[in-house]
Protein backbone atom coordinates (compact mmCIF):
# COMPACT_ATOMS: atom_id res chain seq x y z
CA UNK A 1 0.00 0.00 0.00
CA UNK A 2 1.19 3.75 -0.97
CA UNK A 3 1.28 6.03 1.87
CA UNK A 4 4.58 8.55 0.84
CA UNK A 5 4.72 9.92 -3.24
CA UNK A 6 7.86 11.95 -3.33
CA UNK A 7 8.16 14.68 -6.20
CA UNK A 8 11.60 15.72 -8.02
CA UNK A 9 11.94 19.52 -8.42
CA UNK A 10 13.61 20.66 -11.73
CA UNK A 11 11.91 19.46 -14.89
CA UNK A 12 9.44 17.25 -13.37
CA UNK A 13 7.39 20.26 -10.91
CA UNK A 14 8.79 23.06 -12.84
CA UNK A 15 11.30 23.88 -16.08
CA UNK A 16 14.54 24.05 -15.69
CA UNK A 17 16.79 22.41 -18.51
CA UNK A 18 15.38 23.98 -20.82
CA UNK A 19 16.60 27.40 -18.67
CA UNK A 20 19.93 26.36 -19.08
CA UNK A 21 19.57 25.35 -22.68
CA UNK A 22 19.08 29.10 -23.09
CA UNK A 23 21.23 30.28 -21.39
CA UNK A 24 23.74 28.28 -23.28
CA UNK A 25 22.72 29.96 -26.60
CA UNK A 26 23.29 33.50 -24.87
CA UNK A 27 26.59 32.43 -23.67
CA UNK A 28 27.30 30.91 -26.90
CA UNK A 29 26.72 34.53 -28.48
CA UNK A 30 28.83 35.92 -25.73
CA UNK A 31 32.18 33.96 -26.52
CA UNK A 32 31.55 33.60 -29.80
CA UNK A 33 33.85 36.56 -31.07
CA UNK A 34 36.44 35.35 -29.57
CA UNK A 35 36.39 31.95 -30.49
CA UNK A 36 37.16 29.63 -33.94
CA UNK A 37 35.15 26.78 -32.35
CA UNK A 38 31.86 25.72 -33.46
CA UNK A 39 28.32 25.47 -31.19
CA UNK A 40 28.63 21.61 -31.08
CA UNK A 41 32.57 21.76 -29.91
CA UNK A 42 31.82 24.87 -27.89
CA UNK A 43 28.97 22.91 -25.80
CA UNK A 44 31.14 19.92 -25.43
CA UNK A 45 34.22 21.80 -23.82
CA UNK A 46 31.25 23.03 -21.76
CA UNK A 47 30.17 19.56 -20.12
CA UNK A 48 33.62 18.93 -19.64
CA UNK A 49 33.92 21.54 -17.48
CA UNK A 50 31.31 20.77 -15.40
CA UNK A 51 32.38 17.28 -15.57
CA UNK A 52 35.40 17.62 -13.74
CA UNK A 53 33.98 20.64 -11.70
CA UNK A 54 31.48 18.19 -10.42
CA UNK A 55 33.04 17.04 -7.21
CA UNK A 56 34.08 20.06 -5.92
CA UNK A 57 31.47 22.13 -6.75
CA UNK A 58 28.21 19.64 -7.20
CA UNK A 59 24.54 20.49 -8.84
CA UNK A 60 22.86 23.91 -9.02
CA UNK A 61 23.65 27.54 -10.98
CA UNK A 62 26.55 28.49 -8.87
CA UNK A 63 28.28 25.56 -10.01
CA UNK A 64 27.37 26.03 -13.57
CA UNK A 65 27.31 29.83 -13.60
CA UNK A 66 31.12 29.07 -12.69
CA UNK A 67 31.51 26.47 -15.36
CA UNK A 68 30.26 28.95 -17.76
CA UNK A 69 33.08 31.37 -16.41
CA UNK A 70 36.11 28.65 -16.65
CA UNK A 71 34.71 27.75 -20.12
CA UNK A 72 34.85 30.95 -21.33
CA UNK A 73 38.28 31.44 -20.75
CA UNK A 74 39.62 28.35 -21.51
CA UNK A 75 38.11 28.40 -24.97
CA UNK A 76 39.26 32.01 -25.93
CA UNK A 77 42.74 31.41 -24.45
CA UNK A 78 41.90 33.77 -22.20
CA UNK A 79 41.44 36.41 -24.86
CA UNK A 80 37.75 37.38 -23.76
CA UNK A 81 37.75 40.80 -22.05
CA UNK A 82 36.71 40.88 -18.47
CA UNK A 83 33.71 42.97 -18.73
CA UNK A 84 32.27 39.91 -21.10
CA UNK A 85 32.72 37.54 -18.01
CA UNK A 86 30.27 39.85 -15.99
CA UNK A 87 27.74 39.45 -18.36
CA UNK A 88 28.62 35.47 -18.05
CA UNK A 89 28.25 36.13 -14.07
CA UNK A 90 24.59 38.05 -15.60
CA UNK A 91 23.65 35.37 -17.01
CA UNK A 92 23.90 33.07 -13.67
CA UNK A 93 21.81 35.70 -11.62
CA UNK A 94 19.30 36.00 -14.19
CA UNK A 95 18.94 31.57 -14.22
CA UNK A 96 19.14 32.18 -10.17
CA UNK A 97 16.11 34.66 -10.22
CA UNK A 98 14.14 33.08 -12.79
CA UNK A 99 10.40 32.79 -12.04
CA UNK A 100 9.25 29.43 -11.33
CA UNK A 101 6.97 27.89 -14.02
CA UNK A 102 5.10 24.69 -13.35
CA UNK A 103 4.45 21.94 -16.09
CA UNK A 104 1.52 21.75 -17.11
CA UNK A 105 -0.74 19.72 -14.87
CA UNK A 106 1.60 19.86 -11.91
CA UNK A 107 -0.68 22.02 -9.73
CA UNK A 108 -3.82 19.73 -10.17
CA UNK A 109 -2.18 16.61 -9.51
CA UNK A 110 -0.21 17.73 -6.41
CA UNK A 111 -3.03 18.89 -5.09
CA UNK A 112 -5.07 15.81 -6.17
CA UNK A 113 -2.69 13.17 -4.56
CA UNK A 114 -3.01 15.32 -1.25
CA UNK A 115 -5.64 13.95 -0.87
CA UNK A 116 -4.92 10.21 -0.20
CA UNK A 117 -1.10 10.80 0.53
CA UNK A 118 1.77 12.32 2.35
CA UNK A 119 3.54 14.21 -0.76
CA UNK A 120 6.70 15.49 -0.24
CA UNK A 121 9.63 17.24 -2.66
CA UNK A 122 13.14 15.55 -2.90
CA UNK A 123 15.15 17.98 -5.42
CA UNK A 124 19.08 18.28 -5.62
CA UNK A 125 20.97 21.76 -6.27
CA UNK A 126 21.31 25.06 -4.50
CA UNK A 127 20.22 24.80 -1.33
CA UNK A 128 18.95 28.42 -1.47
CA UNK A 129 17.54 28.30 -4.83
CA UNK A 130 15.57 24.50 -4.85
CA UNK A 131 14.34 26.81 -1.14
CA UNK A 132 13.08 29.23 -3.25
CA UNK A 133 11.54 27.32 -5.89
CA UNK A 134 9.47 25.36 -3.67
CA UNK A 135 8.46 28.38 -2.04
CA UNK A 136 7.77 30.25 -5.36
CA UNK A 137 5.60 27.38 -6.83
CA UNK A 138 2.83 27.89 -4.55
CA UNK A 139 2.94 23.73 -3.80
CA UNK A 140 4.67 24.41 -0.26
CA UNK A 141 1.42 24.55 2.00
CA UNK A 142 0.48 21.24 0.27
CA UNK A 143 3.91 19.64 1.09
CA UNK A 144 4.41 16.99 3.73
CA UNK A 145 8.13 17.76 3.61
CA UNK A 146 11.02 19.00 1.55
CA UNK A 147 14.75 17.95 1.37
CA UNK A 148 17.48 19.66 -1.10
CA UNK A 149 20.04 16.53 -1.33
CA UNK A 150 23.41 17.12 -2.65
CA UNK A 151 23.40 14.12 -4.65
CA UNK A 152 20.14 11.47 -5.56
CA UNK A 153 22.05 8.01 -5.01
CA UNK A 154 20.80 5.01 -2.96
CA UNK A 155 22.29 6.44 0.15
CA UNK A 156 20.79 9.97 0.23
CA UNK A 157 16.98 7.93 -0.63
CA UNK A 158 18.06 5.50 2.29
CA UNK A 159 18.76 8.47 4.68
CA UNK A 160 15.45 10.14 4.11
CA UNK A 161 13.46 7.36 4.51
CA UNK A 162 15.07 6.11 7.96
CA UNK A 163 15.23 9.71 9.53
CA UNK A 164 10.94 10.58 8.05
CA UNK A 165 10.66 6.75 9.12
CA UNK A 166 9.30 5.55 5.76
CA UNK A 167 8.86 2.07 4.45
CA UNK A 168 10.50 1.67 0.85
CA UNK A 169 7.74 -0.76 0.30
CA UNK A 170 5.22 2.22 0.92
CA UNK A 171 7.35 4.55 -1.13
CA UNK A 172 7.00 6.30 -4.53
CA UNK A 173 9.31 8.39 -6.59
CA UNK A 174 8.38 10.30 -9.23
CA UNK A 175 10.76 12.35 -11.65
CA UNK A 176 12.54 13.14 -14.66
CA UNK A 177 15.53 11.04 -14.27
CA UNK A 178 15.95 7.52 -14.62
CA UNK A 179 19.26 7.65 -12.72
CA UNK A 180 18.99 9.54 -10.32
CA UNK A 181 15.34 9.09 -9.89
CA UNK A 182 14.31 6.05 -10.46
CA UNK A 183 17.34 3.46 -10.12
CA UNK A 184 18.31 3.89 -6.94
CA UNK A 185 15.07 4.02 -5.40
CA UNK A 186 13.96 0.77 -7.17
CA UNK A 187 17.62 -0.27 -5.84
CA UNK A 188 16.18 0.14 -1.92
CA UNK A 189 12.63 -1.74 -2.99
CA UNK A 190 10.51 1.67 -2.80
CA UNK A 191 9.14 1.97 -6.45
CA UNK A 192 9.41 4.82 -9.17
CA UNK A 193 7.44 6.47 -11.82
CA UNK A 194 9.40 8.34 -15.01
CA UNK A 195 8.09 11.37 -16.26
CA UNK A 196 10.52 12.19 -18.86
CA UNK A 197 11.23 15.88 -19.69
CA UNK A 198 11.68 17.14 -23.22
CA UNK A 199 15.52 17.37 -22.98
CA UNK A 200 17.83 16.12 -20.45
CA UNK A 201 21.51 16.99 -18.92
CA UNK A 202 24.30 15.10 -20.28
CA UNK A 203 24.96 14.44 -17.09
CA UNK A 204 21.86 13.06 -16.47
CA UNK A 205 21.82 10.48 -19.26
CA UNK A 206 22.00 6.93 -18.51
CA UNK A 207 22.36 3.68 -20.92
CA UNK A 208 19.24 1.93 -20.78
CA UNK A 209 18.95 -1.36 -18.46
CA UNK A 210 16.10 -3.75 -20.08
CA UNK A 211 16.92 -5.62 -16.10
CA UNK A 212 14.36 -2.35 -14.99
CA UNK A 213 10.69 -2.00 -15.48
CA UNK A 214 9.15 0.83 -14.11
CA UNK A 215 6.12 3.15 -15.66
CA UNK A 216 7.03 6.04 -17.74
CA UNK A 217 4.42 8.48 -18.45
CA UNK A 218 3.51 10.88 -20.90
CA UNK A 219 2.78 13.69 -18.42
CA UNK A 220 2.13 13.99 -15.23
CA UNK A 221 -1.12 14.30 -15.26
CA UNK A 222 -1.14 10.48 -15.93
CA UNK A 223 0.11 10.32 -12.50
CA UNK A 224 -3.11 9.90 -10.24
CA UNK A 225 -4.46 6.60 -12.27
CA UNK A 226 -0.91 5.38 -12.30
CA UNK A 227 -0.28 5.56 -8.78
CA UNK A 228 -3.89 4.05 -8.13
CA UNK A 229 -2.75 1.09 -10.09
CA UNK A 230 0.62 1.33 -8.54
CA UNK A 231 -1.29 1.14 -5.25
CA UNK A 232 -4.34 -1.66 -6.11
CA UNK A 233 -6.67 0.74 -4.01
CA UNK A 234 -9.69 1.51 -6.01
CA UNK A 235 -10.64 5.10 -5.95
CA UNK A 236 -13.60 6.11 -3.69
CA UNK A 237 -16.72 7.21 -5.58
CA UNK A 238 -17.32 10.79 -6.02
CA UNK A 239 -19.31 11.64 -2.85
CA UNK A 240 -18.66 8.22 -1.19
CA UNK B 1 16.54 19.10 31.34
CA UNK B 2 18.48 19.29 28.49
CA UNK B 3 18.33 16.45 25.82
CA UNK B 4 19.66 17.94 22.85
CA UNK B 5 22.71 19.98 21.87
CA UNK B 6 23.33 21.50 18.38
CA UNK B 7 26.68 22.65 17.24
CA UNK B 8 27.36 24.93 14.76
CA UNK B 9 29.83 24.18 11.87
CA UNK B 10 32.38 26.32 10.55
CA UNK B 11 34.43 28.24 12.96
CA UNK B 12 32.69 26.05 15.57
CA UNK B 13 33.81 22.95 14.72
CA UNK B 14 36.30 23.79 12.04
CA UNK B 15 38.64 26.58 10.98
CA UNK B 16 36.71 28.78 8.72
CA UNK B 17 37.02 32.11 8.34
CA UNK B 18 40.91 32.63 8.69
CA UNK B 19 40.88 30.32 5.21
CA UNK B 20 38.55 33.02 3.76
CA UNK B 21 40.84 35.59 5.09
CA UNK B 22 43.53 33.95 3.37
CA UNK B 23 42.27 33.28 0.52
CA UNK B 24 41.25 37.22 0.33
CA UNK B 25 44.79 38.09 0.81
CA UNK B 26 45.99 36.20 -2.69
CA UNK B 27 42.83 37.47 -4.10
CA UNK B 28 44.42 41.14 -3.65
CA UNK B 29 47.72 40.36 -4.64
CA UNK B 30 46.25 39.01 -7.55
CA UNK B 31 44.65 41.91 -8.57
CA UNK B 32 47.29 44.56 -7.03
CA UNK B 33 48.52 44.94 -10.33
CA UNK B 34 45.63 46.48 -12.30
CA UNK B 35 43.97 48.69 -9.25
CA UNK B 36 45.17 51.69 -6.98
CA UNK B 37 42.88 50.98 -4.46
CA UNK B 38 44.22 50.29 -1.19
CA UNK B 39 43.66 47.20 0.43
CA UNK B 40 41.02 48.42 3.18
CA UNK B 41 39.54 50.02 0.31
CA UNK B 42 39.33 46.40 -1.90
CA UNK B 43 37.85 44.82 1.15
CA UNK B 44 35.35 46.72 1.40
CA UNK B 45 34.44 46.74 -1.84
CA UNK B 46 34.47 42.84 -1.76
CA UNK B 47 32.07 43.04 1.27
CA UNK B 48 29.71 45.29 -0.64
CA UNK B 49 29.36 42.89 -3.73
CA UNK B 50 29.12 40.22 -1.00
CA UNK B 51 25.79 41.71 0.70
CA UNK B 52 24.48 42.70 -2.99
CA UNK B 53 24.87 38.86 -4.39
CA UNK B 54 23.49 37.93 -1.11
CA UNK B 55 20.01 37.15 -1.78
CA UNK B 56 20.50 35.79 -4.92
CA UNK B 57 23.64 33.29 -4.36
CA UNK B 58 23.20 32.80 -0.33
CA UNK B 59 26.17 31.67 1.57
CA UNK B 60 29.32 29.48 1.10
CA UNK B 61 32.14 29.15 -1.31
CA UNK B 62 30.61 29.19 -4.32
CA UNK B 63 29.02 32.43 -3.62
CA UNK B 64 31.93 33.73 -2.50
CA UNK B 65 34.15 32.52 -5.61
CA UNK B 66 31.23 34.28 -7.64
CA UNK B 67 31.57 37.58 -5.63
CA UNK B 68 35.60 37.32 -5.87
CA UNK B 69 35.10 37.23 -9.68
CA UNK B 70 32.53 40.11 -9.65
CA UNK B 71 34.80 42.22 -7.48
CA UNK B 72 38.03 42.26 -9.72
CA UNK B 73 36.14 42.53 -11.94
CA UNK B 74 34.88 45.62 -10.56
CA UNK B 75 37.80 47.59 -9.22
CA UNK B 76 40.12 46.90 -12.31
CA UNK B 77 37.07 48.14 -14.68
CA UNK B 78 37.50 45.30 -16.77
CA UNK B 79 41.27 45.62 -17.37
CA UNK B 80 42.10 42.43 -15.77
CA UNK B 81 43.50 39.77 -18.10
CA UNK B 82 41.30 36.40 -17.84
CA UNK B 83 43.47 34.58 -17.24
CA UNK B 84 43.52 36.58 -14.08
CA UNK B 85 40.27 35.17 -13.51
CA UNK B 86 41.06 31.59 -13.54
CA UNK B 87 43.53 32.18 -10.95
CA UNK B 88 40.57 33.50 -8.95
CA UNK B 89 38.70 30.68 -9.88
CA UNK B 90 41.35 28.50 -8.15
CA UNK B 91 41.24 31.01 -5.13
CA UNK B 92 37.36 28.95 -4.79
CA UNK B 93 38.18 25.59 -5.86
CA UNK B 94 41.08 25.32 -3.08
CA UNK B 95 38.86 26.79 -0.34
CA UNK B 96 36.22 24.15 -1.30
CA UNK B 97 38.89 21.06 -1.15
CA UNK B 98 40.79 22.58 1.98
CA UNK B 99 41.63 19.94 4.42
CA UNK B 100 38.93 20.03 7.57
CA UNK B 101 41.04 21.27 10.77
CA UNK B 102 39.23 20.70 13.70
CA UNK B 103 39.15 23.25 16.60
CA UNK B 104 41.30 22.50 19.44
CA UNK B 105 39.01 20.35 21.83
CA UNK B 106 36.43 19.39 19.22
CA UNK B 107 37.00 15.97 19.00
CA UNK B 108 37.14 15.08 22.83
CA UNK B 109 34.58 17.69 23.66
CA UNK B 110 32.00 16.18 21.19
CA UNK B 111 32.57 12.13 22.08
CA UNK B 112 31.85 13.19 25.70
CA UNK B 113 28.80 15.03 25.07
CA UNK B 114 27.83 12.14 23.22
CA UNK B 115 27.48 10.18 26.33
CA UNK B 116 24.74 11.74 27.74
CA UNK B 117 23.24 14.12 25.10
CA UNK B 118 21.96 13.63 21.60
CA UNK B 119 24.63 15.47 19.51
CA UNK B 120 23.62 17.48 16.15
CA UNK B 121 24.92 19.72 13.75
CA UNK B 122 23.11 22.75 11.99
CA UNK B 123 25.46 24.04 9.58
CA UNK B 124 24.63 27.29 6.77
CA UNK B 125 26.71 27.25 3.52
CA UNK B 126 27.17 25.06 0.03
CA UNK B 127 25.15 21.70 1.06
CA UNK B 128 28.00 19.53 -0.82
CA UNK B 129 30.83 21.67 0.68
CA UNK B 130 29.25 21.19 4.28
CA UNK B 131 28.53 17.43 3.94
CA UNK B 132 31.72 16.72 2.67
CA UNK B 133 33.08 18.84 5.78
CA UNK B 134 30.90 16.95 7.92
CA UNK B 135 32.48 13.38 6.60
CA UNK B 136 35.77 14.43 6.38
CA UNK B 137 35.90 15.78 10.57
CA UNK B 138 35.76 12.32 11.53
CA UNK B 139 32.69 13.55 13.23
CA UNK B 140 29.82 11.98 11.95
CA UNK B 141 29.49 8.61 13.32
CA UNK B 142 28.93 10.45 16.65
CA UNK B 143 26.47 12.94 15.57
CA UNK B 144 22.44 12.53 16.07
CA UNK B 145 21.91 14.46 12.95
CA UNK B 146 22.88 16.67 10.70
CA UNK B 147 20.95 19.90 9.33
CA UNK B 148 22.30 21.93 6.21
CA UNK B 149 20.37 25.22 6.07
CA UNK B 150 20.43 28.40 3.45
CA UNK B 151 19.87 30.81 6.46
CA UNK B 152 20.18 30.29 10.68
CA UNK B 153 17.00 32.61 11.47
CA UNK B 154 13.93 31.74 13.39
CA UNK B 155 12.11 29.75 11.22
CA UNK B 156 14.47 27.47 10.23
CA UNK B 157 15.21 26.82 13.92
CA UNK B 158 11.43 26.24 14.27
CA UNK B 159 11.28 24.14 11.60
CA UNK B 160 14.28 21.63 12.69
CA UNK B 161 12.87 21.59 15.80
CA UNK B 162 9.37 20.27 14.72
CA UNK B 163 10.71 17.77 12.53
CA UNK B 164 12.86 16.40 14.74
CA UNK B 165 10.30 16.58 17.98
CA UNK B 166 12.42 18.57 19.78
CA UNK B 167 11.20 20.49 22.62
CA UNK B 168 13.00 24.03 22.83
CA UNK B 169 13.32 23.95 26.39
CA UNK B 170 15.36 21.06 26.52
CA UNK B 171 17.30 22.35 23.37
CA UNK B 172 21.33 24.32 23.15
CA UNK B 173 22.61 25.44 20.30
CA UNK B 174 26.58 26.04 20.36
CA UNK B 175 28.03 28.77 17.79
CA UNK B 176 30.41 31.99 17.06
CA UNK B 177 27.76 33.41 15.33
CA UNK B 178 25.46 35.69 18.07
CA UNK B 179 23.32 36.61 14.65
CA UNK B 180 22.95 33.28 13.42
CA UNK B 181 23.67 30.72 16.61
CA UNK B 182 22.46 33.10 19.56
CA UNK B 183 19.31 35.16 19.11
CA UNK B 184 17.08 33.17 16.96
CA UNK B 185 17.49 30.34 19.37
CA UNK B 186 16.98 32.50 22.54
CA UNK B 187 13.37 33.86 20.58
CA UNK B 188 12.50 30.28 20.37
CA UNK B 189 12.47 29.72 23.93
CA UNK B 190 15.93 27.06 23.64
CA UNK B 191 18.69 27.94 25.10
CA UNK B 192 22.30 29.14 23.55
CA UNK B 193 26.28 28.81 23.65
CA UNK B 194 28.05 31.84 22.02
CA UNK B 195 31.84 29.95 22.03
CA UNK B 196 33.79 33.35 19.76
CA UNK B 197 36.14 32.61 16.86
CA UNK B 198 39.32 34.70 16.48
CA UNK B 199 37.53 36.53 13.90
CA UNK B 200 33.99 37.32 12.48
CA UNK B 201 33.10 37.64 8.70
CA UNK B 202 31.69 41.17 8.29
CA UNK B 203 28.28 40.24 7.08
CA UNK B 204 28.16 38.15 10.61
CA UNK B 205 28.05 41.00 13.20
CA UNK B 206 25.59 42.30 15.14
CA UNK B 207 25.25 44.92 17.34
CA UNK B 208 25.49 44.12 21.22
CA UNK B 209 21.97 43.52 23.18
CA UNK B 210 22.18 44.21 26.29
CA UNK B 211 18.52 42.36 26.47
CA UNK B 212 19.66 39.21 25.92
CA UNK B 213 21.69 36.85 28.59
CA UNK B 214 23.73 33.61 27.52
CA UNK B 215 27.06 32.06 28.41
CA UNK B 216 30.08 33.37 26.44
CA UNK B 217 33.39 30.55 26.47
CA UNK B 218 36.81 31.32 26.11
CA UNK B 219 37.01 27.83 24.15
CA UNK B 220 34.72 24.65 22.98
CA UNK B 221 37.00 23.09 26.29
CA UNK B 222 34.31 24.50 28.47
CA UNK B 223 31.25 23.59 27.30
CA UNK B 224 30.56 20.06 28.86
CA UNK B 225 30.92 21.87 32.35
CA UNK B 226 28.73 24.96 30.98
CA UNK B 227 26.30 22.56 29.56
CA UNK B 228 26.06 20.84 32.97
CA UNK B 229 25.70 24.20 34.53
CA UNK B 230 22.63 24.55 32.33
CA UNK B 231 21.29 21.07 33.00
CA UNK B 232 21.59 21.53 36.49
CA UNK B 233 21.86 17.49 36.82
CA UNK B 234 25.13 16.67 38.80
CA UNK B 235 27.57 14.69 36.74
CA UNK B 236 27.56 10.87 37.34
CA UNK B 237 30.45 10.17 39.43
CA UNK B 238 33.20 8.08 37.83
CA UNK B 239 32.30 4.14 37.68
CA UNK B 240 29.18 4.54 39.27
Amino acid sequence: MIEVIALDGDDTLWHSEQLFVDTQAAFRDLVAPYVEVDDADLDAVLVEVERRNLPTFGYGVKAFTLSLVETAIEVTRGQIPAAHLQSVLELGKVLMDHPVQLLDGVAEVVDELTDRYRVMVITKGDLLHQESKVARSGLDELLWQVDIVSEKDEATYRRILQRAGIDPTTFVMVGNSVRSDVLPVLALGGRAVHVPYHVTWELELVDPDPAHDFPVLGSIRELPACIEALDGRPREAPGA
